[in-house]
């Protein structure tokens, strides 16, 4: 069924803030079967809302609308709704039984009771809204459904849940939506695509992929209708298995878990820790290891030795190394990682250094040049990579490789 | 002007990912005076792609589309081009050295150079893109101009910072638009709002606020339109100079740098040094200032000690503080403080303990608890705060709080 979704808020078309209401609505719409093909922002504004909601009657068979509804003045949704559906509106006692009740609740005098707000268009059926005052209402012009809800977000996600979505399954949802997320790290997006290309082309109509890159890191999600769930899975699961064999090296992972949630889950697991010794990532790789609750219990702490001074004096990093092969070489990271695992005595560690940019490379060391050692007691995988010329993304970059390479020495001791 | 914006990408109909990219093209476009109208979000699909170009010619001045311009197949935005502008497409010099540099750069074989890549609409204006591989494109239609970018984030940011914005700004942006951003920290954006009431309540009609809250830091944008730009500045300036009356204590700076940049320039103008000893922060303090080029210059590192063990070993936190007050206390935050300063030998050093959530909270230590101290060679300041229950935003919290700290103590040498 074609789907659209309709935001109302001047705080979106200034930037102010994301459109987070749309992306859940989206997400409760496409696991439930709806293909939702536009979401549209507008401000608070009627002629907009009222010419966006009339290209709408009869393409698509569900709009969903959030914003407007509340009882301050640049609410306007309900002046709009008037407009387009040409209705009138009429006292609706339950809704006016919630307003009573919600002002008593919150031990609100009475006389705030404002009775224009329990009025409902008439011929609308209507949804109580659990959390606040203004309900859901659910119309219908030419062959379009019309759902409109307020824009506070947990009001509206109470009533999508527990109101709307249910209402929908009863008579319309029908074609089961299923996807799977496929985390890759390692191979640019150009490169993965030329190695999944005939794959790719030999998905089933039924599937589809999109990638979804951010530095170092590139997910892919695919995806899949079908009337049978139990099929469409299997067909999925070896679609994936598939996958596993053209990339074996550049597949991370299949699901939603960031690399230092997966690092932390074999971490908790084997009881063991880890330590990290950074210069050009600053910190950035303890930052994610951190961002998981629970991992006070496996990361002991990070030394970020940003000086050669400090790379001396707290990593043991020979004075000999840093003359003969400077700060980004192979010999300061693999005395980096020892140091700082002899220093915090964890089971693993990781170290980094390189040349962030934009400023400070050479001929022989360009900007982006990045070394990375990860090791365990016995051993230490060193690699280098040449990434690009902007110092925030080579950042991440090597925070995902390292990361990465950190969770593969890890799985190595199996 | 009246103006739209289009973002491309199936993750956004799915609900997988909210629409950042929108959200920033909205805030630059109305930072210079863009009345953004309208923010449309579809799917990877030609026709309607297309069907949605067709509905804005005409209809806007200007429409901003991300997404879909990359070499993978389900980017076909640019065969939506094709069809909407019903142009052809040649290979741009430009272009094709660009990919050639990218490619060399990360040391990847020519032999993968796609020329296909390299073409452009024949007729449109093209701004290379210095972080990725496809262009900025720049066409129009009807009295529509449009101006297409990739949907990778960090790469559609540059791409509009550098080349588009100053683009638009040479012929497009009245000069009658002004605005200044005001940085904020320590007030809550309600407590923030309560106090500006007044202030705000009593601004002429022509000027406008805005709040732009994350984590720790709240901007205002203080935007206003008039013929006269010298008169408007002025009134700009006088306003704002009445701000810094109401929250002296809270008033960061007027201007667009960030707290890292306005430490690094204090620090490189003074040749003194930093670093920093933090605990739940995990390192991200010290890759906040990392991420400012040119920070080997004034800071040494860090020391990330998240286990009681590395914080008495490496930073010389007494067995008795932690015994007596815990990890999260004054008395910890002051010796680590003292420590890494005496560590690292440098000027200033920050640092933070908390308890970042969501568990590991007490009755007389709650979850966001956070102590952090900021000091010279002389002087430690300390202070404490109850951040929320979210992980994530403690964090940053916590590093806004502590960079703002180090400033004060920086500020106060003077």
């Amino acid at each position: 069924m074609k789907t659209e979704i309709i935001t109302i808020g001047d705080e979106m078309l200034i930037g102010q803030i994301a459109d987070t209401n749309a992306r859940f609505m989206a997400s409760e719409l496409s696991a439930n079967g709806f293909e939702v093909n536009r979401i549209t922002s507008l401000g608070d504004k009627e002629s907009d809302i009222v010419g966006c909601l009339e290209e709408t009657a009869g393409r698509s068979s569900f709009v969903f609308v959030t914003g407007g509804l509340g009882p301050t003045e640049d609410d306007i949704t309900r002046q709009a709704i008037t407009r387009f559906f040409e209705c009138s509106w009429e006292e609706n006692h339950d809704v006016l039984e919630r307003i009573r009740d919600y002002l008593l609740e919150r031990g609100y005098d009475l006389t705030r009771l404002n009775r224009d707000q329990a009025k409902t268009p008439v011929g609308s059926k209507i949804f109580i809204n659990p959390t606040g005052t203004a309900p859901g209402i659910w119309m219908k012009k030419k062959s379009t459904h019309y759902v409109f809800m307020p824009g506070v977000p947990f009001e509206m996600r109470r009533l999508m849940r527990e109101s709307i979505v249910p209402e929908l399954k009863h008579t319309f949802i029908q074609k089961s939506y299923q996807h799977k997320n496929i985390v890759t790290q390692g191979l640019p997006e150009a490169y993965l695509a030329e190695k999944l290309k005939d794959w790719q082309g030999k998905l089933p109509e039924n599937l589809s992929l999109a990638y979804l890159p951010t530095p170092g890191i590139i997910k892919l999600r695919l995806s899949g209708r079908d009337d049978d769930a139990e099929l469409l899975e299997k067909i999925l699961n070896e679609k994936i298995e598939e996958l596993k064999n053209i990339i074996p090296d550049y597949l991370v992972h299949v699901g939603d878990e960031s690399l230092e949630e997966l690092i932390g889950e074999l971490l908790v697991s084997r009881g063991e820790t880890v330590a990290t010794a950074e210069s050009c990532t600053g910190g950035s790789i303890a930052s994610r290891i951190v961002s998981v609750s629970g991992s006070s219990g496996y990361f002991t702490g990070s030394v970020v030795a940003y000086s050669n001074a400090v790379k001396m004096q707290m990593l043991g990093v020979s004075q000999k190394t840093l003359d003969h092969y400077g700060a980004v070489s192979q010999g300061v990271v693999e005395e980096m990682v020892s140091g700082v695992m002899n220093l915090y005595n964890t089971d693993y560690a990781v170290s980094v250094s390189g040349i962030a940019g934009p400023t400070g490379g050479t001929k022989e060391k360009p900007v982006g040049l990045t070394w990375i050692a990860a090791a365990n007691r016995k051993e230490i995988m060193t690699r280098n990579f040449l990434f690009g010329s902007n110092r925030a993304v080579n950042i991440e970059k090597a925070t995902n490789t390292a990361l990465n390479m950190l969770r593969q020495m890890i799985l190595k001791a199996d």
